[in-house]
């Protein structure tokens, strides 16, 4: 049984639709071929000399998708009275900035615990669609978007992450941010299954990242979540709410991962740090 | 008030023994010259080759120092009902690999969300007192051994984090991690507030680790916590239960701090990776 709210709604839909005969088990064969099991070495030596925060700072009543309220705090002991200040949360794993394991969808891919970290530090290849999302909230990332990002600066980078900049990680405090209609519709920009099923078959790439609240659109946020399906049943992993991405480039900077190391975590609040 | 069991007795110890007049406002007085307040660029690019994971998992029963069960997990929804796996953690910030923010142990330190990105990829100094701690858990690093570390490696690199070996990492699964005698003292290794006094004042060093549950010996964690209260106090931070660190060199690595961006926190879960 789901849990009440939203979350049941996900799920029966999510069952209903058989998602997970077409976009997971298709995942599931590419996770045969690529599956990132194993720890790999840096490839070569990097450097860098700046480095950037793209993490949102998490607070009680971040906003979800779902609307539901997905971290809390209690304060335990506070200095003025105990001479110690201590916390502790109550968090869904997939709060603020964060990352999805391919466990997130998927009957038995990786948990974030046992993503290899040379996984956790990747090139960045970063896609902005902002001036096209401005217009229309519910545009997705399409393969004609990584071509057109390659003609200009050359092929993705080998194992990098792909992200996109749809200009929502500037909207946090606006109602833009969730997009919903209030006929529990979300509407913000993400990926298309077609650019997941493109950069899974045809290019070697690691992770998919935007800077909203998920990696599929809003509209497809409600139960369908066809990249959820094909990308994290691929055994690739995700990360959402990315901030401050006008502050990197669109290629030569590398992202650092830091998210805890949690046996059986289906992602977390994540750190990350673009490396420039 | 203090919840009941073992904080309320810390907080009633502190309290009791006058902390605050002590080890607190010397270290507030530090605080005021070397506040970690804005953010630094890196002073040199930085290279590396290699990633090492210094991150325990952290699991349902994890250790703590004061026997509290801090960390447990729900799973909200599984795919084998709902098709898709979402968990929720109900966290002490201080639980497995994680830091601690000076607000921690300090009135007006800064909190994890304010630690500026440049102090959380530092260079490392390892101190190895394994063999001592072997013989004797209640030993302490010493002023002593940061000297005799200097003279084999040269001064510790600036804006260091000075990490204690105390062979602990490799006792997470033995009775020793703990160290719990059964009179609710606990015999571990942890800094000497000497040591904590002799960086602050004669020293460029941003954070000190270790390989236990606690920057204080297991002895000091009861309530009294002399170098949660220095060095906190100051300004700086710390990083517990460290893993693996027969894995980096004495000197040559650097440390990132994977901490959640989360806005008042204390501490929290940090994915530690070495880049050597």
């Amino acid at each position: 049984m789901c849990p009440p709210g939203c979350l049941h709604s996900i799920c029966e839909k999510a069952t209903r639709r058989g998602l997970l005969k077409t976009g997971f088990t298709l995942g599931l064969g590419a996770a045969a071929a690529a599956f990132p099991g194993t720890p790999q070495a840096q490839a070569a030596p990097t450097s860098f000399s700046e480095t950037v925060d793209l993490s949102h700072a998490l607070y009680e009543g971040f906003p979800t998708f779902s609307g539901e309220k997905w971290f809390t705090v209690e304060h335990l002991v506070t200095f003025a009275k105990d001479k110690v200040n201590l916390n502790r949360w109550t968090i869904v794993e997939h709060s603020g900035t964060h990352m999805d394991a391919p466990i997130h969808f998927s009957a038995d891919g990786l948990t974030a615990d046992l993503i290899p970290i040379s996984d956790l530090i990747v090139p960045v290849a970063v896609i902005n669609i902002a001036s096209r999302a401005a217009e229309n909230a519910d545009t997705s990332l399409t393969p004609d978007d990584i071509k057109a990002w390659e003609a200009k600066n050359g092929p993705l980078p080998e194992g990098c992450c792909v992200v996109m900049n749809s200009g929502w990680h500037k909207l946090l405090d606006d109602p833009k941010f969730t997009g919903n209609d209030g006929e529990k519709r979300n509407h913000t920009p993400g990926f298309h299954v077609e650019t997941a099923q493109f950069l899974i078959g045809e290019r070697n790439v690691k992770g998919i990242g935007v800077d909203t609240l998920s990696l599929d659109t809003g509209l497809n946020s409600g139960g369908a979540f066809p990249v959820h399906y094909e990308w994290l049943g691929s055994g690739r992993w995700g990360v959402e709410c990315l901030a401050n991405l006008d502050a990197i480039p669109e290629v030569g900077a590398r992202l650092f991962l830091g998210i805890p190391k949690v046996r059986g975590a289906t992602g977390g609040p994540t750190r990350v740090i673009a490396l420039l």
